[in-house]
């Protein structure tokens, strides 16, 4: 019979090192392999008070927040949070190759918004800081978006050596606060997550204060709305959201744990070589190069 | 009342030039105002015998064939099109940030498998081609995969000046062959497309086919399979494909007619400038570059 193609052999799990490439040093370990090799000391748990869940009917979506970039941001937003603003507003706008968006669809409307409660209402925007201070893993690849681009704590990020500043960078399911013309014009109660191509036109002109590290699925399959920006003509077509709560504000019972693998480690370096030249017998030509947005940013149940 | 901030300017249709930013020579003017005042010789018509449409009960999937780059996959693609192989299939896979995939779920399977009726059993891999005889309209912005990369008949493509190759490249929207381990095991029966963030690891290692011109937004909500790579546990959770035509095959009253701007225009180039540096009331940053993925492909209906 003859051969029937598919795309099974385009695995994330791929096996073995493929005989005919040019031999490396060292025999190629998939990305699964070197996490199934990973130490404890690896990984890292989620701190309670920066995480959030977005729960939908669909289930829950886990957000890391990144005060040490948004200081401010992510403060108004545990407010927020524990004030339950949230809490029966809607996802109002979902663009395809772009973003989702959430919050309020009536904060616009002075006699119709709902309450922001003890929240500021004014912030500073928080687009970059001094990069002093921050423990910056430098990628070696080249990016066309900013002089150099790597990790910090788990986010992507980017700096300039020149002005020695450095911020977040917009990839899939970054986490942004929506904000009007004026650059100080958000306070975190309108947020969007990226669902698209990664928009790093957005990078130092949107104030980012997380990103999503479970539950992305529930979010990309999101229906898109009418061009051109993809806002619901109808309330009845919005994603209901049942409640947006900060993990310290629960019980540890009720809480998702997760681990996230230290970007400061030999075997997140090792992760994102194996994706960056793939010796597998699926691929044939090791691309060199892996782009920040690219890189997996392992997560898991912690082991019993 | 407090202003209320939403994405509301995050527009891509954005308004005037910023006053406040440094004045360029050439008054700004946004994407869409750059469109609206195109000439009717920028765009080009779809060719009817390279059109695929993919009909889902959820509307229709316009696809671009690329015989330019893939004539021998493009043939066996149009011969199963005509001979209805697809029609009943269905999308049988879907990963997060990644692809879906379709064709026959059971064709690795000999005695379940859909037969192929006079398509060809084997084919060579087309991964990339001589760059001679193309019209290559290379964008001045670096790539971290590729030595070059621009546009070919409206195609993201790459090219390398060394050894004279050029190929298309894994942006969102990007239609590929599936296959096995072995290059030469894919006939453009397995198809895939790219719903995520640019795999672009995959270029040189697949044959690239064409891509989606209109109606990402139907494959994109595909709910997505289980982890690791999205192939769904029970077949009644695929999406039914209801019909693969190639529009030459219908009357022309049942075609959807579409245009595409040409990229060797200056209306194309001035497009991609205008996403190169926003100079809007929204953008305070203009980003100084676009990466090839995130450069747009503007798509019409034909003016009446």
């Amino acid at each position: 019979m003859p051969l029937r193609p598919t795309l099974l052999a385009l695995a994330l799990l791929s096996s073995a090192a493929c005989a005919l490439a040019a031999a490396p040093a060292v025999p190629y370990r998939s990305p699964q392999q070197i996490l199934d090799a990973s130490k404890p000391g690896d990984w890292r748990t989620l701190d309670p008070a920066n995480t959030l869940y977005l729960d939908l009917d669909a289930g829950r979506v886990v957000i890391e927040l990144a005060p040490a970039f948004a200081p401010q941001h992510v403060g108004n937003i545990r407010t927020l949070a524990h004030e339950h603003f949230w809490d029966g507003l809607s996802i109002y706008r979902s663009q395809d190759n772009f973003v989702v968006q959430f919050g309020d669809p009536d904060g616009e409307e002075a006699d119709k918004a709902k309450p922001l409660g003890s929240a500021k209402r004014h912030l500073p925007a928080e687009f970059q800081r001094d990069a002093k201070g921050l423990a910056f893993q430098a990628l070696p690849d080249r990016d066309g978006w900013a002089p150099q681009v790597g990790f910090v704590d788990g986010f992507p990020a980017a700096r300039d050596p020149k002005d020695g500043t450095a911020w977040l960078a917009h990839c899939y399911g970054t986490l942004g606060a929506g904000r009007n013309n004026d650059e100080d014009s958000s306070i975190g109660a309108e947020l969007y997550v990226v669902t698209g191509q990664s928009p790093r036109q957005l990078d130092r002109n949107i104030t980012v204060v997380g990103r999503v590290v479970k539950g992305m699925e529930l979010l990309s399959v999101i229906p898109r709305g009418p061009d051109p920006m993809g806002f619901y003509a109808k309330p009845e077509q919005r994603t209901p959201i049942r409640a947006i709560k900060l993990a310290s504000d629960l019980p540890a019972a009720e809480r998702t744990p997760l681990q996230l693998l230290r970007t400061d480690t030999q075997t997140f370096r090792d992760v994102a070589e194996a994706r960056r030249n793939r010796r597998d017998d699926f691929y044939k030509r090791p691309a060199g190069h892996i782009d920040l947005c690219n890189v997996p940013l392992p997560v898991r149940t912690p082991p019993q």
